[in-house]
């Protein structure tokens, strides 16, 4: 069983694991369906598929339907706080390669990436399904024997997509990439309503504090930030966004939220969200003007948004104030809570994105796989966009699903768009 | 030391219930402007005090700051499933009467809550800080002769004080008992918001489902059925109100939701939030309504809103779907998935309410438990209101702790407003 | 014909005022079936109905229901600024009596209701529907020979029950009055959403402005208040709240708006809304805070909240700058433009009400004169509320209109509410 | 002068239309800043500009800061019911020549634009500020001598856009033409709070209504229709969205919307609005569907949207129930009421947008207008975007009026967004 050199924490873990699978499938309608249209037509036989993703239940069962449908499926964990070891260890159970254990060490995950490599390469080509583009970097620099076999990657993360395309203009991506982070089904969703629920619910599970009148500031006005934003005003909070975009600072004004140079809200925030994919959006400068019992999360794909670093040098005392949230206690008194070790809080402090924003997600991504197992050929190297019907058809079938639908132009309106002499 | 007769799991858990006792501490500047202001005037001193709520780290912090202020306090829980053991331990660590173990059985509450009494009345007079009128109806009851040591009850909550008015609208209360709950700090804030919140927050947390899109029905428009639909619709769910007033229903109504009978909102529902203080709310006739895969949960006072026992003897396979959530699955195939238990869900598959929201309710407990102390011989036996001024001083201390604040009416407003000639 | 005696601008007006009333009674299915179902019984035969409201299309619809129903009915406008001259002609022309011309002088007002009382006493007793206890005031001033033919009074606006409370505590009230506004389905709705909407219409339309990102102040959290915050921040703006009840403070807090003393809220306002019923509540020193290009209206039922004779007396320069609003230039340059004229903003510069509004509270109004009609001789004077009945059976009346419904309890539930023993 | 020969309607309203240009410019803060810094430089002296637009206040202010910048400035209106006839004689007076009367037919529009097209090149070339693009149809069939003239056109709207590339894919166009309305700050503001805002100002106005629990039917879910969508529920309606793109449907789904083909809707809708920029998208079909007193309103940018001939001939009786509001009654009884004539309602049946958002907009467009000036010899015939950098400027200048603003990435920052490599 491929499962078996995995690297997980426990396999005696499984049960729960599957059960959380379990629970994952049963609100997965999307993925469900396009499993059936799709991946069931032997595309998958035999082929490998590198999947470099928090590992969670909702990854698990992408992973399990795309190991049902005949691909040898070979997981890392981007980090060790993205583990849950119960789903791990069922993963393994169901025959994936698994390399992902919440007691690694943050540099494990490289490591790990380059197991997962050489796994869903091991018996022939593959393709990929990255998080912030860690399975291709390590196949463009510490595993480039590899690339002969890949037929591209598929990426999840608006980071990763950033890096991917630094990539491409630099000249060094070799690989056909599919945005699929760029997806509307996938940016639009995920990217705001996932982020905003779970980021929320993280911030209220770890600390049991209310929302309602706090000031939470939330940095980058993207579809992440957006979505944090909408969520903490309809949960009763004070918003105020900083940007560095300005038409997108206006949309935040427009919206009815404050909108300060982060220096300035620094010293009115409450509550402080990063989720820019930016580094250190947070740091000694804004922490200096900070109120004492400030709270600190970062909501963004890239875990140096908030200098962490600094926090722990500069503090006169650190401790465990509750389970996910530790005090950074200053030299003039100040305590600063960091929610989630600074590494993004719905999964380090919650349970990621909801199942049915993973649904989407990841009947994107399958289908994603999909195209670069068939068409990789066809493919230059280079960042591509997934055809606008795909995108068009995942969100017809979750409308289907929830018994609600769309309209179709007639004949005539088709025409009224084409035409310009009145 | 008094602590050691008390029922809790395990005093080894202590520690972790003295930290989570701290995060409230930290958090409750009002109840903390109380202490100083009133509690340290030697009125507790060698006073019993007799609690019934549910023990967790906010209530653990009412007890600790009353038995700071000298009274000899005894706590017992209402429920096995609303005990935290480790707050339990923490508290009979610092001395408090603890009566209350999550391992043990619904049954056990009222022998609890008879301990409580008797612990909290062995060293002369008490008053008591009641949830559900539990206390009162046990000295009313069982332990009709400590009543005479008893000088009153402070009511916490909304189904309490419907019992108190019914019990004084029979003759039968020989206490004076203050309704806390009709405060305003405590039922506009804590009722509403505090349910509100949490209500969702543990919703999101047990199923990892998301609220956007998602029909939720939301059954009872009182305080607490308002905050529920309005979190709810805040995070993009579409509700619908069920109500017995149609006052209220025409409030849900311009509110923007649709209000429709229990019997049709049963068909439409995906998520069922029950929030009436009455029984049987969702009984066999709805559950027969539903699609497969709707989600029940009980955010009200009593544990009856939602019919479990049919649910359990009707069910052809319970099984736990996740942790908090049981899944039903009905003859006909359909399943029915129960959160928490059937119990105040946000007690039992979260963390209760937020802790600014307990900072104010038990900022006024503690206002109704020191003038009961101080005051009780001229207080007729039955029900009675928190004066306004006390109400005023907790929400001008709040807005204070928070930047805020508002104005005085001047002379002139004040003759305006008592005048009626032009 | 009894309008014949009327007072009206121009009777010619009345075709386009019949159609305002057409429209009106379009939409007031509730005052429809109230009609049906009580005021055809005879009891107004030949009865004097004295009505001093602002005279637009739905008090008229209100006027031609009674009259209809064979009331001799007077209407008095209590102030110029609310009377629409076309409505009034058409009342005219229906057989009202009517003394309400937008040409005259505010203090014509009470030369008028002093009119509208001797006709609607002429032939007999009569009840009054008040607005901020007017004609009661009259009548217990300069027409207190009228007083025995009156059978009470029901007031429309929280003013007026202001007044009425401190006639009755003075001792001098020798009429039976109904707190009509303090019906449920009279300030839960009036108040709130019709205030609410049609301030915040009559402020777009007045304006062109975009409230989007705007600092709306509100001045008072009342139910007005409440309505105008909530739609303001439903249309993007930024909220701040002002108020001297701490815990209506506290509520806007947690509902998400800034709360701060008014002089505060002076200076960081771009528009500012009075809605609390009280005197000079923006005056000289507010006026010295503010920015250039301020907008003032006030939403509350006096007209005396902006202190206007100030900013009269104290402008260097006063001209029109756009219908309805008037621009006062400081001596230093900044330029304060007032909305409507200080007056009740959503009457001077608006259409009133939305119709539905009017059709819950005039479907009250009428049920409240109805009562006294019947059953002025078993009440007392004073204050008086409506029985609960009446007002629910308003509400399911209209919900029924929507096609909406509430559930009624069942015998259990009833017994369970009723019971305190487990 | 040369507004002498300008087709007005009369001249002596000239003073009304001078006092609302000005409340336009007192409330223009951005195009303010635009004239100063850019268009004093002498481009624009004797340089034509044709303007197609609806003439009210802010068009009008638009026209006059170009002609004070030295154009020869000719307007017409698109419409004779987008025609402000004070405005119109205001313009007139200031030197623009202005073709626009209310009281002209449809099919003078055609006629106005053929006018304006040859003042401004009277004189020598021109560049075009367009509204669906009228005059750039006009240049490529009526007056293609006048082509050769115009160094470029600068488009308003949605709809135009959609005709200009049209055009395009044709081959047919045969000048650069500016996408304005794909600017940024245009489509952000203009068609989501813009027309949102107006939109529903207009309803409220031209009804009486209440929104508050009204079922509102969104048609079309781009930008405008996400603007009234988002602001309907602001205002306490039940939304209702239909679309012909199911991520766009999605979308409203998880805004919390009912997502329903139009003939699904034309059943539960009680305010219909199209948004859609296509026709006939309620006819015959839907009508057949709807209930008595449903209304209807057009928001789009093109008038066809609504099936009006059809009603008008379909309907046994048409009156206007209001001002704005005809009323068919169909030969089953049912009335069906529309808004503003079909046309685009929040300009036929009131002020157009917001002042604060034309401000941004015609900033926009005043920069288009500059550009195509200055570059049109280095621009191909064919659909231009503007670049970003002026996007950026007008946002950053209207956040700096409102006493806001946005950060700027760190160099630091820069790289990381650069790179890859960990």
């Amino acid at each position: 069983m491929r499962g078996e050199n995995s690297v997980v924490k426990d396999p005696a873990l499984a049960p729960e694991g599957h059960r959380k699978i379990e629970w994952a499938a049963a609100h997965s309608p999307v993925l469900a369906a396009v499993r059936e249209r799709y991946l069931k037509d032997g595309t998958f036989d035999g082929l490998g598929v590198g999947v470099a993703l928090p590992v969670e239940a909702k990854t698990a069962y992408l992973a399990a339907v795309l190991a049902e449908a005949g691909a040898r499926v070979a997981v890392a964990a981007p980090l060790p706080s993205v583990v849950q070891d119960d789903v791990a260890a069922a993963l393994a159970e169901r025959g994936v390669a698994v390399f992902a254990t919440s007691e690694g060490a943050p540099e494990d995950a490289d490591r790990w990436m380059e197991l997962a490599l050489e796994a869903a390469t091991a018996g022939g080509e593959a393709v990929l399904i990255d998080d912030r583009a860690g399975l291709t970097r390590i196949a463009h620099t510490t595993r480039r024997g590899l690339l002969p076999r890949l037929r591209g990657a598929s990426e999840e993360t608006t980071s990763g997509v950033v890096r991917l395309r630094a990539m491409e203009r630099e000249g060094v991506l070799e690989l056909p990439a599919i945005a699929a982070n760029d997806a509307r089904c996938k940016y639009l969703f995920d990217n705001r309503y996932g982020t905003g629920q779970s980021t929320l619910a993280a911030l209220m599970q770890s600390t049991n504090l209310m929302l309602g009148g706090k000031r939470v500031v939330v940095l980058g006005y993207g579809w992440c930030g957006k979505g944090i934003a909408r969520y903490a005003a309809g949960l009763g909070a004070r918003v105020t966004v900083c940007e560095v975009d300005p038409v997108r600072g206006l949309e935040a004004y427009a919206d009815g939220f404050d909108v300060l140079p982060a220096l300035r809200a620094a010293e009115v925030g409450e509550v402080f969200v990063t989720a820019t994919g930016n580094r250190r959006v947070l740091g000694e400068e804004h922490f200096a003007r900070m109120r004492d019992g400030a709270l600190l999360a970062n909501a963004g794909g890239v875990d140096v948004e908030i200098d962490v670093g600094w926090l722990r040098s500069a503090a006169a005392r650190v401790r465990e104030a509750r389970r996910h949230v530790e005090e950074f206690v200053m030299p003039d008194g100040r305590r600063l809570r960091l929610v989630g070790g600074g590494m993004v809080v719905n999964l380090t402090a919650g349970d990621g994105h909801p199942v049915e924003i993973m649904d989407l997600t990841f009947a994107i991504q399958a289908l994603c796989a999909y195209r670069l197992a068939r068409e990789h050929a066809a493919m230059r190297p280079g960042v591509h966009l997934l055809p606008r019907e795909i995108d068009d058809e995942v969100a017809r079938l979750k409308l289907g699903a929830v018994g609600m639908g769309v309209d179709a132009l007639t004949e005539e309106q088709r025409r009224f768009l084409a035409g310009w002499r009145e």
